[in-house]
């Protein structure tokens, strides 16, 4: 057996048997998705994903960087390629080095998936990484493996993809217009068109105003641009926005001073400080826009991008060395919050990667301000440890009803129900320690279980 | 039930047996509450209170930035009103939203005064929002429940309120010169009169001078003034000072300069550089007259106040929007510790709003410096697992000698014998975890928990 | 009884049988000391220990700087003093302030050292401290209890010294000459020679020049004076160099620019901002030199020295008065990484005073860099508690393969096997947690407490 009945629980019987008695209240809640990294793509065209390599090796940043951390050559990973030409040989040298993964969540996520969804029943090794691969691959071609058929299978309610505002959207039309009943909505994820910064900004900006006929090189037709892409995405579902910035500087400039700055900006001229305070205006902005059409604003700021300069000028974006910074939100945020703070029909999910900002920053933010959620711990701190911290630094100051529920925010679909079934298992070890120090009441610990896994997600995403 | 005798207690079957077991020889200590802000007025005149929403609700940021969270008008509140006009809907309010405290200490403070001191058995709810209105309302007027006599009831040993030394102190006299026999002192919290970005800072200074008879507009002048106001406070028994800056910073400029300072800062000419430095060189000026006249200081530096600039320009100070800030004490306190850091007549009692200092800078800060200790965990973090973490961060570098036991640092009258009790709680909770690991002995537990409730206190506030 | 034999294992039953499971399995491995502060003159000379408060009192800043935060004067402890001329009465303070050290790893490294090597069996008191004091003194004069004998009793695999580019390295070459065998072997610390703000820079380029015959005044000869240092270390077993500055920040500066400014630090005209960038551009040209000749690269940063002026300037350097600073890593090491990051024959070994940084910075970067590897908690964090919150924030984004094993970094000889028997204890209490909760399986976990102990130290330090 790869994965216990009990894993996850905590190991004192009594906080156990609670842990357990919520989960089992749970465990078959459906899932909802409200933001992630999967392709509208599998799901419109609806083929067999080919191998284990290529599904859980090389989209997969945790696997591939533990890998490069220990010298593994991403050359030999096929990093970068569109396709693998040696699928088994790329598995085998992952099996090589399952063993690094110990201790990981991506190890728990991945033995998931092979237990539940595949049947293996022994640890994978470099022994039987043959064996795993062939059986994988086989499975992966049955009727029963195709994407929409997994989809269902995994009991999934909802599932956001992120987008970009170029993105025609066409896979999602194509999953609307099609006899399958499945709700997969889009995210606006502006960063390509706000973010000066990003490659091809200027590029953008044209193609913007192709998509939308107005004319992006003022200040009030580049707004008006932004106003139709999102009209757009609400029209195939999308309930929210997602900002993917070095900081979480917002600013509130005079609307004078803020076409000047778009002015230089969209001529390619601002440098970095301008660039900096465009984005942080553009939040702004962004939250403005919601308040008109309702969209929910996700920030997701402090990944220092492409740390390592070799990788990134070898094979380019998102080779696993994006790297989380210091962040700063109480003086970041004031301008937004000057402006938006105490507005009710506003939603606001902040995220971090600086734990240190959960009990100093946050967590009192969010306990004060109407506007302002607590997003689930991000990215590497998604895990047992991480998400336990999140709940013993966040709640005694915002509580458990200004946070969201969970986010897999993942790019790897088959570990969506390892994800959420391992969050579920946290919350629930974390809520049954609270009722074995009678600091809760059990009755209490399974409503807060149920609003964690579900209610609390739609109400915040307004699904 | 509302609150388990075992509440808070390890679930661990042989840690809890050690906790109860030490928990048993402190739980009935005489209270010490060193810092807070209570009103001496309340026993002066001892008058009933009034109901339950202007005695939990509207006095208590905690309790309503909860609620402003969640979106609840302050107005529905009647914050900033002297008088609540409809206290029944107030609290009919909050009791609608109780759901919201689940998992703080809020939940657990109030939980705790309701059965202990109010006998209620069920928890409050929508339902039973009028009952405990009307039951609360009619014990408040009964002669046990006035101020004194909780007071008594409450087995506080000592209270200390925070003044500002333009207090005329009127209601600590009156107490005094009651023949009600109750150890109540003021703090000489001096913010109003040595920040220069105080409200009415210039009138602040007037005033000064005119309850001094000292020429406020000389530097000479200024300080004596200040020394005047100190000896006027420890008549009426004041142990300490409190201080309440932005950040840590200290000064020690050389006497021509820093009277150049106040020059500036007295003219109003100063910027926020300037104000700043002031600051700091008065907490090294603070220091100074500490050791001439003994009393202890304390610095609680780091807040933001009043982040929230709409609820601010509407309701003024005291909104429940004051945000904690990343805080550096090892540079920020060098210039006064340059001068007077080897001073063992000198208490100096940090407090912190960023948890990352605890191991970082504070406890190496304290297990060095003899005029430094370490005040237990502040406003958000005086919680559970805030005062778990900070005994878990501190411990080993600054033992537990450098510590101080704990402040209430409350509003909220009756939240002090349920504040007290979760500290002891908490303090026994983690001794036991030491004496179950075998790190400690169960008789060196026992004298720790007696010197945290008790001994401690009061050598470090000299009482 | 002084300690348990159970001392530091959760105290839940069936988590506690698999830690002392795991800790049977590595309890007498032999000892890997990589990194340390003890003298090689004790080894070469093997003359007895003089007596107690000489070996854990004067030698020890966990010790003595406790004592200083409570008031007990640097000069009744004979600070400073080469030999104590009253050491008997010193180690009589200790006793009284033994208390003091409740909670903390000094008193169980010492209640070890007194029950494991002495066979003391009641806890040290003002009592029994003559005792201690005469019972100590007479067993550190039998044969059994000499530097080597006592080297070869702990079970010492290999003990590496820190050295000064400029030693002789005399005491090492007395010890290879002789008939003893034991691995005792330098460690490269080229602070003195690379700081620019280092005491007697100046003279020690100068001494540089002497030992070497290169002409240290040049940029070129300098770096060949370096070289040929490491050489001559390398020589006598070094396996790795220790750069202990004020930040982590590097820099790659073109060899004109390097020039260029070593011609200002070398004529002792650099200001902060050149000393500091000097310091950065060294830490490359240290990693580029370790790329040729194999030494592994350990940074220890943020320890910002001698923070009290009065005792530094009273006493000198090493009052216990270093306190940590905050940190950064992802910015400061990036110039390079950017030129050496990806070599997979180029190891650094990454400390840190800053924990908030395990999570945020150095398990990300130590996931993904292949040269990058983290050393264990350091200083202040070297503790039950510190070591329980590495393991739990940097394993689930690092793993445990990209960490070294355990340093005991001592002054203190006689506490190195309670150093290590804290640790092996305190990896398998958390190796216990993760197999009780069914994340990580038992023979895995048995695995990995041999490697943590003994295989991943070899690897990573290339013994």
């Amino acid at each position: 057996m790869l994965i216990h009945p009990d894993h996850l629980f905590p190991a004192e019987p009594s906080t156990r048997k609670i842990a357990k008695s919520l989960y089992e209240e749970i465990r078959t809640l459906p899932i909802l998705s409200p933001h992630g990294h999967t392709q509208a793509r599998w799901f419109a065209l609806n083929q067999p994903f080919s191998d284990p390599a290529q599904l859980f090796v090389q989209p997969d940043h945790y696997v591939f960087r533990m890998l490069c951390s220990q010298g593994v050559s991403l050359d030999d990973l096929e990093i970068g390629q569109s396709t693998a030409t040696n699928p088994r040989e790329i598995w085998r040298i992952f099996a090589h080095h399952y063993y690094l993964f110990r201790g990981t969540p991506t190890r728990l996520w991945l033995d998931y998936a092979f237990q539940e969804l595949f049947g293996m029943q022994d640890r994978l090794s470099e022994e039987n990484a043959d064996l795993y691969f062939d059986s994988i691959t086989e499975k992966l071609h049955r009727p029963e493996f195709l994407p929409r058929a997994l989809y269902d299978r995994f009991n999934i309610e909802l599932l956001a993809t992120t987008d970009s505002p170029l993105d025609s959207l066409g896979d999602h039309k194509k999953i609307r217009e099609s006899d399958w009943n499945a709700r997969i909505i889009p995210t606006f994820r502006p960063d390509p068109v706000v973010d000066p910064e990003f490659p091809e900004f200027a590029t953008n900006l044209i193609m913007l105003a192709e998509q939308t006929g107005e004319d992006t090189s003022t200040w009030h037709g580049y707004l008006n641009a932004l106003r139709s892409i999102r009209a757009r995405f609400r029209e195939l579902g999308c309930r929210a926005t997602d900002h993917g910035h070095p900081t979480a500087r917002t600013a509130n400039l005079p609307a004078v001073e803020a076409a000047q700055l778009f002015g230089r900006v969209s001529a390619g001229k601002s440098d970095a400080q301008q660039s900096e305070l465009f984005r942080a205006q553009m939040l702004t902005e962004m939250a403005g826009m919601s308040l008109e059409d309702g969209l929910v604003m996700q920030i997701h700021p402090g990944s220092l991008r492409n740390h390592n300069r070799q990788l990134f000028e070898r094979y380019g974006r998102d080779t696993g060395a994006d790297i989380p910074t210091a962040t700063n939100y109480v003086e970041a945020l004031r301008p937004l919050l000057d402006r938006f703070g105490n507005e009710r029909n506003l939603t606001i999910i902040l995220f971090t990667l600086d734990e240190s900002t959960y009990s100093r920053e946050l967590a009192p933010l969010a306990g004060h301000y109407p506007c302002l959620r607590l997003g689930p711990p991000w990215w590497f701190h998604d895990s047992p440890e991480g998400m336990m911290r999140y709940r013993e630094h966040v709640t005694e100051t915002a509580g458990f009803y200004n946070t969201v529920g969970f986010n897999d925010d993942t790019r790897a679909f088959l570990s969506i129900p390892g994800r959420h079934d391992m969050a579920r298992r946290v919350e629930c070890s974390f809520l049954a320690k609270l009722v074995a120090e009678h600091r809760l009441d059990e009755d209490e610990a399974l409503e807060i279980a149920r609003d964690l896994t579900y209610n609390l997600v739609k109400k915040a995403y307004r699904l």
